[in-house]
């Protein structure tokens, strides 16, 4: 490896500004230093993307697994909390960076910076994953898919024959469907303003679908109480608006409904409910990368995939070069894709 | 039984309207019609009373078990809908009333209205104890004791280890301290403005104290994080209170704490947070009436007070007279007792 120990110059999209493209551009990527991997970037989606290291293939993973700390050692939770002081802070774990462009600092997205052809991880960051499987399409498993995925089966657990409702079918609420209907739930529910993605949510396994703005006089509690016999077993939020979060427990049956929030809300925003909902045996969760501890999960979901008992390829609408990658960006607001995947 | 068909005259504390006192009254019982049974009440407490039937020692109970709902069938919850519409309303299952003062009918009382000499109950609405039980205790076992007792162990299905935390240290609060501790808590926290509580607490199990009055200048999410190690893996509220409700939430631990409702907050407010809070791994849950199923529970349990498992004398404060009873709720209000029994 000629590489070894120095700085590589290398085409990256970087974000100067909050709200505005990214700019695409030759940026500076320094050697690792102890504890971390520098990894060539082979392809990637408008989230997350898939790098070989020393010939290993591998997923950068935003959440960690360090197999030591207080979470790590604990069955109930995913959330490795070892660097996540300093990678909420866009450093590396020692405080500094790897990355530079035009004389100035970059700083690191979520421990992983994968819209470059190359960057620098923690390796507890790093998932490393069989070297056969497609990397223009599993690097999907480092985010949404294993997201919503792992909402239905870890966080919620559904069961059998369950009633359930989802609301937002993009990548992420598909796979919850993908999830409820590999749990063997009896019906799921999508539940989106936008009717065009009914019918690829019905190839996912939903079978029922709500869209709110036909019933403009109703609120969706007073539909999904009409519609049903008392409301949803499991509700999954994935849109990340404190409405529909509050919705979505609301529509949960009394005595044993349980809601999961996935969506992001903007900073500041609050839920809230009368906490009788709360009383009366409602449930309200949330749900961060699918319940899944990270580097134990993401391999056994890459197999599940090749075994074909879990779907990405139907996740792909685009794969784009890295300078469309602003375009990818529209396609996935605009509801236009799924995921794109950007290939270097 | 010379009774049998007809109208009993007795004594009974009467509510005449919302927020004044009780008025001792001569009322007229009706007697049951089918599907119900009409109880003579030997104590009672400011809550709920025990009584008998045909030499049955029973407790009355304002969540029934009818075992046939959809809610009796499901193993998850204890909210036996039956009755509730009725029930609610302040009237027998079939929408008439039992009782009349004055000429005037009355009002039912959540399904039991035991502060008369004589009630009328729906028969799903009784659980048949143990007749060597002392009844002037075990009447207790009808509402906070079995509340806060089950909602450690039924509904957090608290741990070996786990460090609790309980907001409110009246006979709810003392009860879940017991539960808490019958699962194997290894500390449990006491939380109240009122220290005078503590040293009751600390003989139902409390390992620690707080008293939120002594951090003027801090949250009482503040103080707890500089007090634990990241907070509580189980906190119960049992105050009432939506500030308390918030931060009994927000004090449990990241990735895997779960906070447990029980009080009951004033009509039309409402609890709120940050959905961050529940995203990373927190869990927002109620309970009532401690998720036994009542007509299955209440027996266990005065056998299990007869066994000497569970705590219930250490509870009653006071035994008063019914002409009492207004000062009997004062004394609960004002924290100068736990329970007061009332003895007819």
């Amino acid at each position: 490896m000629d590489t070894v120990g120095k700085v590589i110059s290398c085409k990256a999209a970087v974000a100067w500004e909050p709200k505005k493209g990214l700019s695409l551009e030759t940026i500076e990527v320094a050697p690792p230093k102890a504890g971390e991997v520098r990894i060539k970037v082979r392809e990637g989606v408008t989230y997350f993307m898939v790098m070989n290291v020393t010939r290993d293939h591998v997923i950068p993973l935003y959440t960690p697994q360090c197999y030591d700390c207080k979470f790590c050692r604990n069955p109930k939770t995913n959330l490795c909390q070892r660097i996540r002081a300093t990678q909420g802070k866009g450093v590396m774990p020692d405080g500094t960076k790897r990355f530079t462009c035009k004389g100035k600092e970059l700083f690191s997205f979520m421990g992983c910076s994968t819209f470059s052809e190359y960057t620098v991880c923690a390796e507890i960051s790093v998932a490393k994953v069989d070297p056969v499987a497609p990397l223009d399409k599993v690097c999907l498993l480092g985010c949404g898919i294993s997201t919503g995925y792992g909402a239905a089966l870890n966080t919620a657990k559904v069961e059998r024959g369950s009633i359930c409702a989802v609301w937002g079918l993009g990548a992420v609420g598909l796979a919850v469907i993908m999830g409820c209907k590999a749990a063997g739930a009896s019906q799921i529910y999508g539940i989106d303003i936008n009717p065009a993605k009914f019918e690829v949510a019905r190839q996912f396994g939903a079978t029922d679908f709500i869209n709110p703005k036909d019933y403009p006089d109703k609120t969706i509690q007073e539909v999904v109480m009409s519609m049903t016999d008392g409301g949803f077993d499991y509700t999954f939020e994935c849109i990340g608006s404190i409405h529909t979060m509050r919705a979505a427990l609301e529509c949960c049956h009394k005595g044993w409904g349980e809601s999961v929030i996935i969506g992001v809300a903007a900073a500041g925003q609050e839920i809230s409910t009368r906490p009788f909902q709360l009383v009366t045996g409602r449930v309200w969760r949330g749900s961060a990368f699918g319940g899944w501890k990270s580097r134990d999960a993401v391999p056994k979901l890459v197999d599940e995939y090749m075994n074909k008992k879990l779907k990405v390829d139907e996740f792909v609408t685009f794969t784009l070069p890295l300078n469309m990658i602003n375009e990818a960006f529209e396609y996935m607001h605009t509801g236009k894709s799924i995921r794109s995947v950007i290939v270097f």
